[in-house]
């Protein structure tokens, strides 16, 4: 019973109403690391191995890898934790977003639950692209409410959007990330070398979320993909030219900075109003009505180019400008319009963004370049009449050439 | 790029290592009410509607009933919700714990998505039983990464245990809660007439949870169980004699806020020796083989006569006051013997719990009535040893009467 005031926000068990009613009042801490490593799995990189403790003499870890990851990098993974002495099982995972469900996330509890971890000392790791890592944060966020767990992203979305953030989700009932939590991983590790086996496509759809983090706070960075853009896509990152290898770390380290900065301070989203929301205002429903043929990426690119449209209708950008922005798409070979956009589609969407943000629209709209703005009263006629513009100067552009593989891992 | 010192525990974003690191740190900050209020339902009792707010000239609820409930409470919770103007749904819902798995939990988020709710401001509000309450918490806490939500429990253990706490969850794999999150309700109302159409089981359900917060810390509440345990049971809290009456309102009292107390400081169970574990080592798995035989409060008096005996032959308690606690349990009309309590199973049992308290066994066991210690030495020679002078002390009662409809609702 304590004497504490119910005007300050301490922590405590405060009595109200002559002892009838109970106010709990409690602080979570929560820290987590975002690290930014070449070649984790060589032998001398212990980054993976610092995370949690051993129970008993061997250390055991429950790793869940991407499919198409451990084709490519299975036996580099086997072979770290064998030398490192680990008892490990690996479970592989096909990952897309019409696999992005619940039942994904059961499969991988079950199949955690039967190889047993300790609660807290021994968390799980999880090596893949976005879809798998919101997948394996959710079944970990849930796990015994809450193991801990490691993040590899191994896809460029990945790295610079959902490797760095605590959301973790599924989709459920045709919409996307409807069920999840806000749950951080301990450790993420980034490692560009991953992009080295990526396609094309997927650099793309990875440049869409740094070109999203680019017009809402960023010019240089625009700059940057203005210059490098080409040069990105065709060096994976990986650094082949000097000058590549300058604007592969700039960039990467520009957009880690700049999501990060904007998510430190709402981590729970207590304001709705959240400029990293650009380009995901539309994007939900035309990505989940366009299934499978968009990637992320894809779909957020064909919403910023729609809201380009209505920022520079409200003079909030120039044509010049406005017309940068589109060139900037082309170059990063990204689509910028979609057959799906009919009117009624787009105000569907906005519909279930009011309620997904509380009753108002909040739609971020992008200023000049850099800069953004907050607005609540877009109408319909004025949907019809951008998607007109934005189908003259948009391009809907997809690469033939991935195909099914494109959709495995986003 | 901030310069505060890292070894502070601000909330920020900081860097490591060169730039190659960033640290995030944060606070959440989160509040909760439990009030005690009789006849909820009343037109001008009106708390359950001062959480949230409307969207639109009719503020929407969506409402989960348990099916027991509707029957005996249904009209009138319709009739509360349209003599004040809302637009609700009311969907009714079968609980018990053979029920508290993930399908549940999905088939509230998708009629729930089905409705359609603002995000934060149309708050879920449940009333069942403390199984439901588990289940539509989960589901709350999942759907659009965290919904506000509403408790109003209708059993006596959920009144004093599932409805003041912040966890939420379901059984899955054979195991008892074993997903689930950590998700405070914004209001919990405790009106403690809807005990009055329990069945005399679900009361001695209830009362075993009471008794453990009496013998871990509450000598007081202990007395009162010995002196109006079988008023309590008769009278089912309604305050029938005026005696029985300040025993039913002292003894909630004591129960509730002995509980807030010991969650309060670590509602996120940081640490994980926690005396309200006390009865819930081995309990889970007991509980999870007997289904659906035992209730869950039948299940944890059975631990805790187990963890009696071990206190007892461990010197922790006189033989008079191991006694007087098996008595007591005699007097509630609880289980303090069950046949399956052999000691391979309490062993498994010991090993998965050992798993949740993250490799120690951290077992809680009474110190004399009302004070508690952590021991992590107990080996399965004296588990056998104690399950026998157990068997040989206890009484494998459980009421034949209920049969089906007692397992519906915890």
């Amino acid at each position: 019973m304590t004497g504490n005031s119910l005007t300050d926000t301490s922590s405590g068990l405060y009595f109200k109403d002559h002892s009838q009613e109970w106010l709990v009042r409690a602080q979570k801490q929560i820290s987590y690391e975002v690290r930014l490593r070449d070649g984790i799995f060589r032998p001398e990189c212990t980054d993976l191995l610092e995370q949690g403790a051993g129970t008993s003499d061997r250390a055991r870890r429950f790793i869940v890898v991407d499919r198409n990851v451990e084709l490519m990098h299975g036996d580099r993974i086997r072979s770290y934790f064998e030398f490192h002495g680990f008892d490990y099982s690996i479970m592989v995972v096909e990952a897309n977003e019409t696999l992005k469900n619940l039942d994904t996330a059961t499969r991988i509890v079950s199949e955690l639950d039967t190889f047993g971890v300790a609660r807290r000392k021994e968390p799980l790791i999880v090596i893949g692209g976005g879809v798998l890592m919101d997948i394996v944060g959710l079944a970990a966020s849930l796990y015994r409410r809450g193991a801990p767990f490691v993040r590899v992203p191994t896809t460029l979305i990945g790295l610079v959007d959902a490797g760095v953030g605590v959301k973790t989700g599924v989709n459920f009932n045709g919409h996307k990330n409807r069920l999840g939590t806000y749950t951080p991983a301990d450790l993420t590790l980034l490692d560009r070398q991953f992009l080295g086996t990526l396609d094309r496509r997927h650099i793309g759809n990875g440049l869409a979320e740094i070109l999203k983090i680019a017009l809402i706070k960023d010019r240089a960075l625009f700059g940057s993909l203005e210059e490098y853009g080409p040069t990105l896509l065709d060096e994976k990152f990986q650094g082949v030219s000097a000058a590549g290898d300058r604007a592969a770390r700039s960039v990467l380290h520009s957009a880690i900075h700049g999501m990060l900065d904007e998510l430190q301070p709402n981590l729970w989203e207590a304001t709705l109003e959240r400029c990293v929301d650009y380009g995901h205002t539309f994007s939900p429903t035309v990505e989940m009505r366009a299934l499978p043929e968009l990637l992320h990426g894809e779909a957020v690119c064909v919403d910023m180019a729609l809201t380009t449209v209505i920022a520079w209708r409200r003079g909030l950008l120039t044509e010049a400008e406005r017309d940068r922005i589109f060139a900037v798409m082309s170059l990063l070979e990204l689509p910028s319009w979609h057959p799906i956009l009919d009117p009624e589609v787009l105000v569907n969407a906005l519909q279930d963004t009011v309620r997904h943000r509380d009753g108002l629209q909040r739609l971020p709209l992008p200023v000049g370049i850099g800069d953004v703005t907050f607005v609540n009263d877009v109408t319909p006629g004025e949907l019809q009449a951008a998607v007109a513009v934005q189908q003259e100067l948009g391009d809907a552009r997809l690469p033939k050439a991935s195909g099914e593989q494109a959709v495995r891992d986003r």
